[in-house]
């Protein structure tokens, strides 16, 4: 998500960012504090002095420099709240508005666990320095192509609710983006149908990747660890809501996923 | 929403309901301030002093008793909320989720242009005293009948958008609740697809009524007024959520409607 701005945002491969990195005095990389995450623009900023701020657990190649780092914090936009306030300002409608959508996006809308006292209260105090809640809300989830949701048509008519009613999934047909132009960002959200649904524990998404390998997705409700069971399958993620790819065929894929899930659900 | 303590829920028609009011010293009448919504309870607390809370705007046959109105509130749940807090508690987490759920679903997930700083500061101390954000979410939005997807997908079959980009609706059809089982609280949200297609600003969905009529639902975008579109069909509602009745057959209630969306789109 990189609104409410786009105009700011320059491709790592313009000549407009490599004049920008040039002519600065410091590079602030934000929610990322790993080297392999930056790619081109590690190169960018070789000479420049840099501040990391991010919410994420420490990795193994963090990038050299200033780095204020706090998991505990519901988003990077957090952080940055709490440095900008601490300094008393200055505040404007645009630094209030990109705040707010970091905070609403790594929250899910408010409704993930991160979802914090302190992030509401910062949450309402950004909303009195200029950001529009309904506003901001429509940029993040508001405006989708028409063939997300002919997509979703299709995925819906795979939804399977596995015999126990704790297991459900769907599936994107391999063809789709082809057939409708469909990116990998209108499937954003296709997993909570198949979460949605009263009983279930955990949810998966499948698709087809374009190499031919099957990747899942996977959601869970607490106390059911979806993180051990996506690492198993030599993937990871967070512990509800984790990621594998695995073999093909679709059919032999699901077979496995929904019978580790069935194992990981009687543990 | 009668979330999270559905225990608490009497039907007006029970005996239990009849003797609660028998015992009772006072009756606390919350969300609307009107007869005609009370029904049947109308008569149950016809001896009981009577205390309205309520921020819908007032109508015409209010409730008699001691009013506390304010339709600046994002839900009723913050009139409750300030009321005690002003009387300095008691806090309990039954009383902070019962209130965030109010807040949470009045706000459609903290989302409509009622989602105020003070809503959502009120929502932040509520977390505080025990409301679970996450939770409260998947209790108001996570858990729904696999029905509902099944007559999602063929809703999404009707998904229409009209040729200027700026209208678009879906029907649902007419036969679903009997084939499928389904009732009109499975459609809750429906609306939200051709809504959240980008360039769209007036969406609608098409329902059949038992009686054979029409019902629309409209949804607009700042800054279209829907309410004076349904006001004209002989319904009405709020600036960006109304609905009407209409006379079939279903095809030329969506050409009624739509033309008269078209007008207002160019006024």
């Amino acid at each position: 998500f990189l609104l409410p701005e786009p105009g700011w945002v320059l491709g790592a491969k313009s000549d407009a960012a490599a004049r920008r990195c040039r002519e600065a005095d410091l590079a602030v990389i934000l929610d990322t504090a790993e080297v392999p995450r930056i790619g081109r623009v590690k190169a960018l900023i070789r000479d420049l002095a840099k501040v990391v701020i991010d919410h994420h657990p420490p990795g193994k190649r963090p990038i050299e420099g200033l780095v204020l780092s706090e998991p505990a914090a519901c988003a990077t936009g957090e952080l940055v709240y709490e440095l900008i306030d601490r300094a008393g300002g200055p505040w404007n409608a645009v630094i209030a508005r990109a705040l707010y959508i970091a905070i609403l996006t790594d929250t899910g809308g408010f409704r993930f666990t991160n979802t914090t006292p302190e992030c509401l209260r910062i949450a309402a105090r950004l909303a009195e320095l200029g950001a529009s809640p309904e506003a901001l809300h429509r940029a993040a989830y508001g405006r989708f192509h028409r063939r997300r949701f002919e997509l979703l048509r299709e995925a819906l008519a795979t939804l399977t609710v596995h015999r126990n009613g704790r297991v459900a999934w769907m599936t994107v047909p391999a063809d789709a983006y082809g057939r409708l132009g469909a990116t990998i960002e209108d499937l954003e959200g296709f997993v909570d149908v198949p979460r949605a649904i009263e009983g279930v524990e955990v949810a998966a998404l499948f698709r087809t990747t374009s190499d031919g390998r099957i990747k899942v997705s996977l959601r869970s409700l607490p106390p059911v660890d979806v993180n051990r069971i996506a690492v198993e399958l030599g993937g990871g993620g967070h512990l509800r809501a984790a990621a594998a790819v695995v073999k093909g065929p679709l059919e032999a894929a699901i077979a496995k996923v929904v019978a580790r899930v069935e194992e990981g659900l009687l543990d």
